[in-house]
C-alpha cells in the first residue's frame, strides 16, 4: 500500500500521522455455515438483533479486534456458535458498500464453512438460531442475502474440481448419501452409474465392509474418505512429489 | 453481523456505542496491475516510500475513503497511475495478518488487473514506477510477494475457463500473440495446431482480413476479440436467453 500524493521517502511516524484519520472503519467477519441434512444443503442463521431487521435473518459474524487475524476471528464464531474446531473454512469475497451496515462503515470479509451437523452442538445464546434449507432463504438482513449467494455459487465451484463435499457428511457414508450431496449442492440430477464411476475412480474413498443398519431401504455399503490419499494427491498436484 | 455477548434486542444507538472502539482499522486496497510485453507477463511497481522497505518494490494501493466504495478506491487507484479506466479488475483476496502493516492495523483488499500496456501512460509521480516480468519478481515490500502470488494464481485459473487474455493485447492481433500470451500466462508449452483449433471453436475471434506487416516473420493473419459473441455466450451460460 503506498499513499498517492508524496514526494519523499517518509519515515513511519510522517505515514502514521497521515493515516490516522483513516483508522475509522470497522471489520468484521460473516460466516456462511453450511450443513447437510435431510437429503438438504443448509446454513446457519439467527434471527436479527437490531430493531429495523427484526424478524429477519442474518449470518453468523462478528467485529474483527484489533489484534486478531481474521482467520482467527471467523474460527472464533464458528467455535462459539457450533462448538466445532478444525472446520474448513475458505475465504470468498469482501463486501464493503458505504452504506450496508446502519452503524457505520463496516467492511465485511466472507467466509463459507462446511460442518457436520450432527458433530455440532449448536449454542443458542441470545436470539433464534437454525438450520434454513439454503433453497427457501428469502429475504435477509443487510446485505447478508448477496453474501450467502456468493459464497454458495464459490461452495457449486469448488465442490467440481475438489473433493470438500466430505466435510458436510458423517464419518461413514454411503454412495447414495455421496450421490445426494452432490444433487443437493449442484442442484442437478445425476446418473447413478456415472457418478459412481467418477468418484470411485478419484481413489478417495476407503470400502469399510460395513453396511447400513437401520436403514428404511436395502443397507448399501459404507465408505470412508481416505483423507491420506487425499493429502498425497495434493502434494503430487503441487510438483512436491515425483 | 452479530455481536456475540447480548441477550436483548439493541436499537443502533448501543450498537454504535458498542462497537465504536472496533473502527480502529484502516482499510486499504492493493492493485495487481498485470500487462503483458515482449512476450512476457508484467507487473507494475512502485518503489517503497518507506524507510524499512527502501529500495523494495510494492503493489500500488490506497487506502481506502471512509466514504469510498472498495471497488472505487481500486479503480482510483489504477486511474491515477495508469491513466485507463474501464479495465478489467477482479477482487482475489484479503490480507490482514495483525502486523502486516508497519503503520498499525491496516486490511488490504488485493486486487488484480489486466491492461493493455501500449494504451496505458504511465505515471510517475514520485518514486519509481516500473514494469517487471512477473518471474523475475523477487522479495517485495509487506506482504506484497504473497498478495502477488495469490493474484498470479487467480489469473491462471480463469484463464483456464474464461477468455480474460483478450484485455491484455492491442485491439488487433496475430494467432501467434494469443498463442505467446497464453504460454506467458500459464507457463507452459502448447501444440500450435491444438491451440488454434480450440481457439477458432471458441468463436471469440473476428477474422480482419489483415496481416500485420513490418515484423522480422512471415506476416500472419490479424485477428480481433468478437466481445459481442462473447456478451452472448456468457448470457446464455446464466440461461437468460433461449
Amino acid at each position: 500500500m503506498q499513499t498517492l500524493n508524496t514526494y519523499k521517502p517518509k519515515n513511519i511516524n510522517t505515514h502514521l500521522i497521515e493515516i490516522q484519520d483513516y483508522f475509522k472503519i470497522a471489520i468484521s467477519v460473516d460466516c456462511v455455515i453450511f450443513g447437510f441434512d435431510e437429503n438438504e444443503l443448509k446454513v446457519l442463521l439467527i434471527k436479527s438483533d437490531l430493531d429495523q431487521y427484526k424478524s429477519k435473518w442474518s449470518l453468523l459474524g462478528d467485529i474483527v479486534h484489533t489484534d486478531e487475524n481474521l482467520e482467527d476471528a471467523a474460527y472464533r464464531v464458528l467455535l462459539n456458535r457450533t462448538g466445532l474446531q478444525d472446520v474448513y473454512l475458505e475465504q470468498v469475497h469482501t463486501f464493503g458498500k458505504v452504506c450496508r451496515h446502519p452503524a457505520g462503515r463496516v467492511v465485511t470479509i466472507a467466509y463459507y464453512s462446511l460442518i457436520n451437523i450432527q458433530h455440532s452442538t449448536i449454542r443458542n445464546m441470545d436470539n433464534e438460531l437454525h438450520w434454513h434449507p439454503v433453497k427457501k432463504v428469502k429475504q435477509m438482513a443487510f446485505d447478508h442475502r448477496e453474501i450467502l449467494d456468493a459464497c454458495y455459487q464459490r461452495l457449486q465451484e469448488k465442490l467440481k474440481e475438489h473433493p470438500v463435499g466430505f466435510n458436510l457428511l458423517p464419518k461413514k457414508f454411503s454412495l447414495r448419501e455421496l450421490q445426494n450431496l452432490y444433487e443437493a449442492i449442484l442442484d442437478v440430477k445425476l446418473d447413478r452409474r456415472n457418478f459412481r464411476k467418477k468418484i470411485m475412480s478419484m481413489g478417495l474413498l476407503i470400502d469399510l465392509n460395513e453396511m447400513e443398519d437401520d436403514v428404511p431401504h436395502r443397507p448399501a455399503k459404507l465408505y470412508k474418505f481416505d483423507a491420506e490419499a487425499f493429502e498425497k494427491k495434493e502434494k503430487n498436484l503441487l510438483g512436491l512429489e515425483s
